[in-house]
């Protein structure tokens, strides 16, 4: 390992697909749903078209295009078209709110938990994610997640990968970029992250996008740390 | 009382005080530091005056005097002076933050901890304090208190009294004002937060400055609940 885990002081967690997984999480909301609504969907492809708007969304906050929005809204505008696109009709306006919010319902990987705990005694652990303060509190709280602090995206009023997402993090921690470890299964994030003066920490999550999908399963440079769970990952951090 | 607690999804605490007793420990820090040091110091009087420069000092931030001001960052400015008027010298940059990051390692009033554990199982528990969030998450980690999310003055960049910080902290939990209720053991902070559409709860502190301190023992409105312990509060809330 490059790093020694005692200068590193904080763990920053990229979390939709690093700590939860989305895709199977929002299928079993969506397929819910469909039953009570005796709606005819395919809920595996929605969970991806989904999520494929994801990247586009942000994209217009980054850009500037529009100002900053959270993204539960991202995720609602999202779904606006998709109710369309998938001719979902029917639905009230407290259906469509609640489905907005599955994101906030995700399940965690089955070793995040026990891993998080490990490593939480020994480090601080905060959210760096693009999901809003909300819906990370209401995912931690549903799911047991031992956030030390709920940070990234909102707070800095950034989206990752822009700087701003992982400098306001750190120094709402009143540390350092290279005391924080960033934790993602994501070979982009860390690359910024990085290269904004983090270290960090490779964690591949081959089943993200389902059995067979396209998903970093190695690591692109050479990550201060690679690990295959949170518990190995805890492990290798010495605790 | 005057609400239904199942019309609250979250607790916001102010901390100095009603959480932690801040007195006894910034006592105790320097007088740690007094015999390491041999100073000869009158250390509650130190507290008491350490304290007494925190209104003033945030008055400053909120008049617009000087920009925005990180918590630790007003507590330095005020022990720097500090350190002239009780006539302390030789001490090293590094003592003089240790010091300074006293307030990082305040305890609880004993019946804090269990009493949050309680109200966590049903609410939010959310800090909206004027501590910026380094101070609170390192409080919170080394006194064992668990929040949902560290809020209040430092992500809204305003200090409490001021509107931005109370509504700042329930926007990020994507909560109308009302579905908070704000606890404090100080009148003033209630009557603020009730202004801005909060609900309220008073745990008096009577020993927050001392045996004979001058406090609020008293509530000065009708506040939504009186306790007198967060045990009590836990009780009176249901859980």
């Amino acid at each position: 390992m490059a790093i020694d885990p005692g200068t590193i002081k904080a763990l920053t967690f990229d979390v939709f697909g690093t700590v939860v997984d989305w895709r199977t999480s929002i299928t079993r909301e969506g397929q819910a749903l469909g039953r009570a609504r005796n709606l005819q969907v395919d809920w595996v492809a929605f969970a991806d078209a989904w999520r494929g708007l994801y990247q586009p969304n942000m994209d217009k906050v980054r850009s500037g295009a529009i100002g900053w929005t959270k993204l539960d809204d991202l995720h609602r505008m999202a779904l606006d078209q998709l109710l369309v696109d998938f001719k979902i009709t029917g639905l009230s306006e407290a259906e469509i709110d609640q489905l907005n919010r599955a994101w906030h319902r995700l399940d965690p990987w089955p070793d995040a938990v026990p891993g998080l705990t490990r490593l939480k005694k020994k480090f601080i652990l905060a959210t760096l994610s693009n999901g809003n303060v909300a819906l990370m509190v209401n995912m931690a709280k549903r799911a047991g997640l031992p956030w030390d602090a709920i940070l990234g995206a909102e707070v800095a009023k950034h989206y990752k990968p822009q700087r701003e997402a992982y400098h306001t993090t750190a120094a709402l921690l009143g540390l350092r970029p290279e005391q924080c470890l960033m934790v993602a299964a994501h070979n982009n994030d860390l690359a910024a992250a990085r290269s904004f003066g983090l270290r960090t920490a490779f964690v591949p999550r081959p089943l993200e996008r389902g059995p067979g999908g396209k998903v970093d399963v190695k690591p692109a440079q050479d990550w201060d740390v690679v690990a295959d769970s949170f518990e190995d990952l805890a492990t290798r951090l010495g605790c």
